[in-house]
């Protein structure tokens, strides 16, 4: 028996990926991810929800726009890593992880986090946390 | 491995919400949810299927008319909830899984139940119970 | 030639509709309406846009708000008026207009606002409004 | 902790559906399924991907072109077989298990395989598969 | 200035297409066509409305029931004619016309008809018709 | 009286863009664009059809691919254009017009063509010409 709450955010961001594996994808390109994060719990709060919607639309947005109208391959954080669109719904994921643990949604009993960035109409990825 | 059917269809309500959490949505207010009920089984029948997709469309919506186009702040059934979309996803999974018992749905042999409600294109809630 | 910009938004209301033709759409109910505001014009300005798709997004924003959330039943500036999908689509359109009128998007010189409004995954209304 | 690839594909079939509980389905008629194929895997590669976006595009096209524009009623390969959704999920599903087995994806270590086919705007089945 | 009101339903079923430019479709295949039904009209009536959506939603039923669950080869009121999206979406409109000028509307005063048929996530057609 | 047909494709782009009014996008970022080219006539040729899907989308495919996996800001064609969305759709509409006088979709007898961007869920642009 599980409940999630999912809220949709998106981020523009320019980025190149490495590796002969992403053929065209190696040079500096784009991409639209809209972002989809669900939050999970076993049971219901007294008020009958998972987690407080502003409080979650608000620290997605706050994480999604530290991200934002950036050229990735530039991003200080993100040294070193290949933002492939599984490696970016990780660290959203990791992110909200961490304001959950740091009291930004409450007291919140979440059993999981699952961030999904879709980069066009026929892609998307996905990853899944255990709290 | 699991296989499941999914229908749509949808609810448009008014409530209100208790509790400061909910700011502006302790006000009277309205919603139209379109609803994906999921039945999953661990195997098909005889025909090839989890589930008669006629009568699962028809006792969905008969679940969802019960509570279409009402104020749900005056329903009987519903005094003293606050009908979040994550409870209201568990209520119509609850009725789901009583009419599945009832063999409204045959002897289909179902691992479990998943009602999503989209309460707008930015957000959904959804709820997960086995059988 | 024309040109069109479209932003989204969305507001969830209570209302109910007078007239035997609404059914039980007369009882008190509410909708979440998922709102498509588009901006024509004949020609780009000299920043290659229609028109800034951040004040649209700002004026769009708050005239949805001063609507959201609330029973249109009990508004003044509606009332004696039947709140329907396409009724609403011209609110929110006039509303606009009069906001370009009023410098909000700068001088931006559209040939025409269209509303549309999605008030369920099988129906919608537009209203569209030359300039 | 999981990660997951989806791309999406389609196809146009006929068929026709034997058993009285699929009604008028029991006729020649037919349907677009729109295919999502997901890839899951417990940690990324070396890359930062679950899979080769690229080659399981290719090898989805591939099992899905096999079946396209046919009348599954006289396929040899599913002669017996009553293609409902739910099995086409699984035969798609048991033909990429046997492509990623062949090398047809690399070294991609999966967890397992999900396939949904979209069979219209308000329904739809999956098959899901551990690797 | 214009309104219209959309309603959505959806039909299946198989059919060929003869001339070579439609290369592996001229075998028997088949598609689930998702249809939009516009109606449109210059003013709202005095409920406020284009149409009584109940009543359209009805109609279009009606005539997509017609022509579901069929091989549109053998029905006797398509003899030679290749039934493409692009003419589908004019019988389709052809016959709602018909519907509004048989009265099965009431007394809606419409300035056009427009449907689409949308034959997968990445092709449709539509065709609009003034009244 | 007036048909249509559709095709989707995307495309994926760095780009900046140059302007106070972009705010933070005047950084370097980037976009997947979802790309609706749509095709117009008055009248069906004599196969029932605007125009040979397969031929449609293949050009799109071209024009859109020229574009694809780029940063925008260094292609010696879009030097001094502000490649916003609503640019974009003239640009490849203007490609579209071309490909069809060059005889690239045979002799299909357009009205107009019509191209739309979506550059994410909330957001989209179009362009249309007569031809």
């Amino acid at each position: 028996m599980t409940f999630a709450v999912t809220v949709r955010d998106h981020l523009m961001i320019a980025h190149s990926l490495r590796g002969e594996v992403f053929g065209p994808a190696q040079r500096l390109h784009g991409a639209t991810f809209v972002v989809d994060a669900a939050f999970r719990a076993d049971a219901l709060d007294e008020h009958g929800i998972v987690v407080d919607i502003g409080r979650a639309t608000d620290v997605l947005r706050e994480i999604v726009g530290a991200l934002s109208y950036r050229n990735l391959d530039d991003e200080p954080d993100l040294r070193g890593v290949n933002t492939t669109t599984e490696r970016l719904c990780q660290i959203i994921a990791d992110r909200l992880v961490t304001a959950v643990r740091d009291g930004r949604l409450g007291d919140a009993r979440l059993s999981g986090i699952a961030v999904t960035l879709h980069e066009s109409h026929i892609a998307w990825a996905s990853y899944e946390v255990a709290m």
